[in-house]
């Protein structure tokens, strides 16, 4: 494969950058101008006038896709090859199969290894339906979720955005860091009695998780309930926590279902089901196959996830931009971006490409956010007048969740909270000249505005594979392996020797590392 | 004064930046190392050794900070001058006496519009006393606080890292987004005769606080619950909200006190109180002061805030860094990144200086980051191996909150955290040789280390007022005005424009303002 800087595209894109489309000139950023830069897809409209971008960029936006071949590498990723891989070394070495997870609707995929793949994902899908209807008897209000990473940041995502739609009485809760103190807050506010509790891991060796799950079963057993009837795991077939002895259900995961990719397998319906019933599952599969499907099928110039991938590309490699802010103007959608910033900083945070060769470009940038209108309240400052541009992607939603909602000096607060989201867009985009150089607003900072029509399962089933895919194209064109997370291993490794070291401390293990920093550090810490 | 860029020490501070210490070579990144770059203060400390400094670096930037009259600037802040000012253009020409909030205790500053400040502070903590006392036959369990930016992201960090003392059978929820599902979620969880509400807005005018205001005034009224005993105020004195026809009770601020620097004032403070008590208040307001004062006080080479400061400047304008993560293993300092999100980026992200003068440097950078350990499963993989540096801020806290652990494999999960903070720091500074290159990681990733002893009142209320003043001191440095927000007012004054265009299509308003822009959007969102 031709490295990214080597495509024909990449040198015409250099020489547009140096001049890119001045959005503050009169007459420039228009009605006319968002029409034209705009893209319907699956019940999404994305407008991206607000991005510093021309017809000559975007054709050789599309025509460096081409050249990196991403559609075939798209079929390839649904049909089921292994791409999860570094050519020349060891690696993963994994088919990537997320979107089997979700292929259950229309024009199924034919090809075997993603057809097995989504009769395995079809049968927990039953499972779950048996298990709810099972405990339905027992008058559950409570689940409590044990997971880190992907196994909680994709799940709380989706059910903080979809809460709303609860079935009465039911709630759930996410516990993740080994900070004891995470659980003890959580195990505060349930009964325990009336609580079940899922544990996310998939190798059923995760730190974190099975802390936290020793801490949960010390609580249960110390209340008299029976853990065993209480607790469900989520990991693989034949993993240490496959075991029916310490958990009432076990659904399985696979290892072509990366952590961060997996909200959409039983890491992330499991607690969805409990609190919003299996139909409304359904729908928020429905949802992100759909979006799968046009990820897949669409041509370039009209596929959404390409596009905003390519705009990514754009302001990274092209205009040189670090971060990209993600905002959605939707207090439901509040961890959203938390879950983006794993997703796409772990799946494209990556210094060599897939021949293992180090790259001489940017590649994922930092992905961070919080929900409008309250960013406008904390760091629009920086945004607006600034010396780093930041480029950013709105999104909102024409209706509300619930129905409560008030006129007040002639608007409803969902019309004032779209109007917020529009202004934004528009100011960043315009700027505004000043006499007073303290409000004077440069302009040129780009942005895109997605908007659908509610934050429903549906629409967050969309959402969530709209981005899965954006970052798959991004990896595809960089060529990077947006699929392996060896960069976390380091930490895990030192760690574990520091953790010897204050076992060592409480002659609970013999050895002692020679590890002086660690030792230094544990002294610092315990003469506070 | 002398611009950031013409001072000796800059000239110096570029050319050592051309080669910083390489912290992966072998003999460099020692315990004594770590010793060597230590810092205590105020039971804090500060291990910087993970920064990419030696001592010429360190010297040169103590110098700066010299040359910049930092102690001077912190003299005048914290005694009352007029410093929210830019010379020779319209500016809020305002004090900025956020310290005198809380200069209640030892050695209390003499100038006069500080200590008049400080007399009416306390009046307020006085009056929220009385308060307290008279409202606890009512037996409220829940509150409400309803404000936005500095009324919701500083009062809600400290909440949330300080809940595990609250009084039994209290919780705080916080409302700050236009979005209504919002407040309709935390309704939800409350029962309206037993909330307290507090609404909290410096003008009385901040659309998102008022219509919010509105949605819970209807859903008081429709349970029955008389508005006026179950809601407070927390406004200027003199605003539409000081008025006891519509409140139990006005709390005041001043204009000297700026939103995000507004935590340790009534702001933060009848929130915090409801919830813990006020004796563990003043416990908090002490530790705010005795940064205070180590900040005024300290010669720059042991100040605290200053090196956290110089730190920052660093890697900012010489290492060419465009964001700093800050990242608290502790899950009880959830909120405390988004605080700083909007206290630094909102303080320092500033394009012109105090002259009116367009910067040639770069000021505040974007700050981001997320509590560890979960960090560590989501975004670690870019900072360890990605092709954006991100220098790192770690916190890290000896004991739990909550006295609940557990000994699992010999360790309990407060040193497992420690552990992980602690590898992290010195992975992401030495890196690690491998054959593979997907398993190579390059370090000199800066980064320091911050201990305490436990995430308490005092110690929280250190922090606060740590980063407080780390903010200013670098705003001294640059001389920007790190107290207005003239970035925020285009995006209102649009707002404003787009309301009206909704208000007219309902026929709420006569006349229709001419705003195609505007127009446009809201015909696309309409025919979703």
């Amino acid at each position: 494969m031709t490295d990214f800087t080597s495509f024909q595209a990449y040198t015409e894109l250099k020489n547009l950058a140096s001049d890119p489309v001045d959005l503050t000139k009169k007459g420039v950023f228009t009605a006319k101008r968002l029409e034209e830069f705009a893209l319907s897809a699956c019940g999404l409209k994305l407008f991206y006038g607000g991005q510093r971008v021309d017809k000559a960029v975007m054709d050789q936006l599309y025509a460096l896709a081409e050249e990196a071949h991403v559609a075939e590498k798209m079929h390839e990723m649904q049909t089921g090859e292994v791409i999860n891989h570094i050519e020349g070394f060891e690696s993963e070495n994994r088919r990537v199969l997320h979107t089997a997870m979700r292929d259950f609707f229309d024009h199924r995929i034919e090809e075997e290894a993603a057809h097995d793949a989504t009769d395995l994902a079809y049968q927990e899908l039953e499972k779950l339906k048996g298990f709810l209807d099972a405990i339905e008897k027992d008058k559950y209000t409570d689940m409590i979720q044990v997971g880190i990473g992907g196994s909680e940041l994709g799940p709380k995502a989706i059910y903080m955005a979809l809460k709303a739609f609860s079935k009465k009485g039911r709630r759930v809760h996410f516990v993740s860091n080994v900070d004891p103190d995470d659980v003890s807050a959580v195990l505060q506010e349930v009964d325990v009695k009336k609580t079940l509790v899922v544990i996310v891991s998939k190798s059923g060796g995760t730190l974190e998780t099975r802390t936290n799950e020793e801490l949960v079963r010390e609580r249960l057993r110390k209340e008299g309930v029976d853990p065993k009837t209480h607790m469900v795991a989520v990991t693989g077939k034949g993993s240490p926590m496959d075991n029916p002895e310490m958990y009432r259900e076990s659904f399985y995961m696979w290892d072509y279902v990366g952590g961060r990719y997996s909200a959409t397998s039983m890491v992330g319906c499991v607690a969805l089901a409990f609190a919003l019933g299996m139909e409304k599952v359904l729908d928020y599969l429905r949802g992100a196959s759909a979006m799968d499907k046009h990820a897949l099928e669409a041509p370039l110039k009209q596929n959404l996830p390409l596009t905003l991938a390519l705009l990514g590309i754009w302001n990274r490699n092209f205009l040189g931009h670090h971060t990209c802010a993600v905002i959605p103007y939707s207090q439901a959608m509040v961890r959203f971006s938390a879950h983006l910033q794993q997703l796409d900083m772990e799946s494209n945070g990556k210094r060599i490409d897939k021949n293992g060769k180090a790259v001489d470009f940017s590649t994922g940038p930092i992905i961070w956010g919080e929900p409008g209108t309250n960013g406008q309240h904390s760091f629009y400052q920086l945004i607006h007048q600034g010396t780093s541009e930041v480029p950013v992607e709105f999104m909102c939603f024409r209706e509300t969740q619930f129905v409560e909602d008030l006129l007040f000096k002639g608007t409803t607060s969902q019309e004032k909270l779209l109007s917020n989201v529009f202004a934004q867009s528009i100011g960043l985009a315009t700027g505004k000249q000043s006499e007073n150089p303290n409000k004077h607003f440069p302009g040129n900072r780009p942005n895109s505005l997605l908007m659908a029509k509610k934050c429903d399962p549906y629409t967050v089933g969309l959402l969530l594979s709209l981005y899965e895919h954006k970052v798959a194209f991004q990896g595809f064109i960089w060529n990077v392996n947006s699929f392996d997370q060896e960069g976390v291993q380091l930490g895990k490794v030192l760690a574990n020797q520091i953790i010897d070291l204050f076992a060592a401390s409480r002659g609970e293990t013999e050895e002692k590392a020679d590890f002086p920093l660690g030792q230094y550090l544990i002294g610092q810490i315990e003469s506070l």
